[in-house]
């Protein structure tokens, strides 16, 4: 059974090193966590698997990786200046402060029940920076709090160096900051976190056609690349659109508290290239756009064929990685009542995301005839390319098996005795516990096979 | 030969999306680099390169990922919030900011040439948030500068998830952030950059067998796996050691303007581990630490045997990851004279960093036969997992050649009307523009290869 609510998940990444509360031994900070050694390869296997779907796999999708600081003006012309901000109530009383539309009862002060409440004030939810030795502290720039805004800017950048027709899309993995008053649900909502983004550039009479592949696309990676079940998944459109989208709609995950957003798929229509162009009187902008003097470059698109120049349309996909990672973990989390009132806990993942792929364990402890067989097949397993391969010299096989299940390792290879006469190795699956015996000339077959599954 | 300056190299960058301006089309803001989609690559190849040999190739080094935003306690106790700053000088009378260190003449203003100036004051590298709804403005936090710190802090939490014995490692790669008062050398000095760090934990006494070990080791990677060749590269002892070290050597690149640092070995001794412990007075630290009454983990190892408790002593390496990859596209970068007032521009990469790894393209466009063909080896190739794989439609072949010239691409594979009848293609190498043709089939073996070389 998957887990039945975060904890068992939350305490799992502590002990076998997923993820850790960041600052730890200074008490923390808010909203941030630090990935330790298996929660690392998960993170990178995931961004792996998003970019060769969108990157490697097709001809139409360029990579883009933009700096974590930014010029004030990409958030003045994105609107986030303006209206990125959560209604934050102060409490007379107490001086607590809390989000208003998180509140357990709006008139009442969540820490101690004071009705004596401030009227709500927008809260930035932007981090500011002082940048340069002439700012003396004023904020002139932000840690950007998503990855798109800084793919737009740079729409000009990418063509010019990388040309492309319509439809064409830029992804960026990259980490973004919000400024949240409450962060909460472990790596759910963070102040720190990492996206995984596309914006797809459309002719506007072709937007409603690519915002349903690109809804179909996603929930298909989540499904055959993450191994999430489609039952666990669902579409939610937005209740309210923001003034520039045409549509919207979310794939959320069923966590064990329910239903919650883990991407986005928008039609952003031209609000974004015509907010950040140069010269917007040249071009018929859809959109509700400020007006726009400082920027210093045209992001239109050139028809070739037919001499139009004109504002694509934008599809958006926008995935929070931490959240992908947490749903796998979650989906992957597994108790097993093994009778005789034994169980073992194991992480079913798929192959491919394992943060080790296989470990080989000589059955006793430091006997240098079965470490040097099992060095070798190390060596040859690493040399495969496909990430970590663990050497276990403890002499402890059931204390091995009941570690590498936890963390997800789809196979343990033992070296015995036996495979020092016949060069034969067993090999324990996994998710079913069997375990078969093989030549070792073909462990790396096998493994191939396992991780393709 | 390689390149001259560096204004060759910068200007490949933007033309062919390698690194843009950060926040461009508003001006900029300084020190902060885009990288566009062959950027992307290659410093993903470089990140993984590194990744490969500290991580996947070892039994004795674990991975990390820590948050950028930390703890302001992290760098009292590291020294970095006293001590982390440069000599700031303001000039009276135009009231230009310059650095002490830097200036062309120490006593006059860069700017105006005035001798009025205010005596340098500290100016602090860090660069402070303002985090939760309660700090109002105040700094409470520290995007970090380094990420040796936030290996140090998780040392206990590394160690209990996954037990090991002296020596061993702990990685990290990830953004870092400095306030530089002049960001200089394009993505030489940057105000955001990425470092690719490693703490090795030694006992005391192995210290300077350890640093021995990994100067040679760290120096054979920048020669084997980025392909510098030896005579680029040189140590070069610190001329002052920070109070804390016993040895400190740069790996020095002799880029256009003179040899400067890509990375740093270090003997930290104790300072490290020993500043950030709870419960100081029951170690004996070395090194000179603060007294810290805030840490809540002792970060001590236990030698089982000998029943040891003690402090380990580290030896770091510290890699700049926008460093290396200017490195080494100087390096690989060179102009060929080919006669006939010909020239070409390639960019000599080691195969296994190029950010594409090979061009298919039809001799004509737009053919059915030859389009078929071409996306049929496009995606065998693509299975082989080895990066980007790139179609080129265009039917403008002299033009591709010159484009996969100047972003490095190993090979490109020519598909024409001959490809119809014997199924044979022609194979084009970057570096010597030899062609070859060869069956279909034997193209997969053909690169990886290459890849391999």
């Amino acid at each position: 059974m998957p887990a039945k609510n975060i904890n068992d998940v939350v305490a799992l990444c502590k002990r076998r090193g997923f993820i850790f509360t960041g600052s730890e031994i200074y008490g923390g900070i808010g909203g941030t966590y630090d990935y330790g050694p298996y929660g690392v390869e998960l993170m990178k296997n995931i961004r792996d698997a998003w970019w060769n779907a969108m990157v490697y796999s097709r001809d139409d999708i360029e990579g883009l990786d933009a700096s974590l600081i930014t010029n004030k003006l990409l958030w003045k012309y994105s609107g986030h200046e303006a209206g990125f901000s959560d209604p934050l109530v102060e409490c007379k009383k107490c001086g607590a402060r809390m989000r208003a539309d998180k509140m357990a009862d709006q008139t009442k002060c969540d820490a101690c029940g004071s009705s004596d409440l401030n009227a709500p004030r927008p809260y930035q939810l932007m981090m500011g920076l002082s940048i340069g030795a002439t700012a003396d502290g004023e904020v002139n720039a932000y840690l950007r709090p998503e990855t798109a805004t800084t793919t737009y800017t740079n729409f000009k950048n990418v063509l010019d160096a990388r040309p492309h027709k319509l439809p064409f899309g830029i992804v960026q993995i990259g980490k973004a900051f919000r400024n949240e008053i409450s962060p909460r649900g472990f790596v759910f909502r963070m102040r720190e976190f990492e996206q995984a983004e596309m914006q797809y550039f459309v002719r506007p009479e072709n937007d409603e056609k690519y915002f349903k592949i690109w809804k179909e696309n996603r929930m298909a990676w989540w499904i055959n690349v993450l191994g999430i079940p489609a039952e666990k998944l669902r579409f939610t459109p937005h209740e309210k659109l923001a003034h520039y989208a045409k549509a919207a709609e979310d794939i959320e995950y069923e966590f064990p508290d329910g239903f919650d957003e883990v991407e986005g798929i928008h039609n952003r229509q031209d609000f974004d290239l015509g907010s950040h162009t140069k010269s917007q009187n040249e071009f018929k902008i859809n959109a509700n756009v400020l007006e726009n003097k400082d920027s210093t470059t045209k992001l239109s698109y050139s028809d070739a064929q037919t001499g139009e120049n004109f504002i694509p349309y934008v599809i958006e996909t926008a995935m929070g990685v931490n959240r992908a990672m947490f749903a796998v973990m979650l989906n992957a989390y597994t108790e097993e009542d093994l009778g005789d009132s034994k169980s073992r806990t194991v992480l079913k993942l798929k192959p491919r995301l394992a943060p080790v792929k296989a470990a080989v364990i000589p059955l006793a402890r430091n006997v240098p005839e079965l470490l040097e067989i099992s060095n070798k097949i190390v060596d040859e397993l690493r040399m495969l390319g496909l990430g970590r391969i663990e050497l276990e010299n403890s002499g402890n096989i059931g204390k091995n098996y009941r570690r590498h299940d936890e963390i997800g390792t789809p196979i343990c290879i033992t070296v015995d005795h036996q495979t020092i006469e016949d060069k034969t190795v067993t090999i324990r699956y996994r998710d079913d516990m069997t375990q078969e015996r093989i030549h070792a000339d073909k462990i790396k077959n096998k493994l191939i096979e396992i991780i393709n599954q």
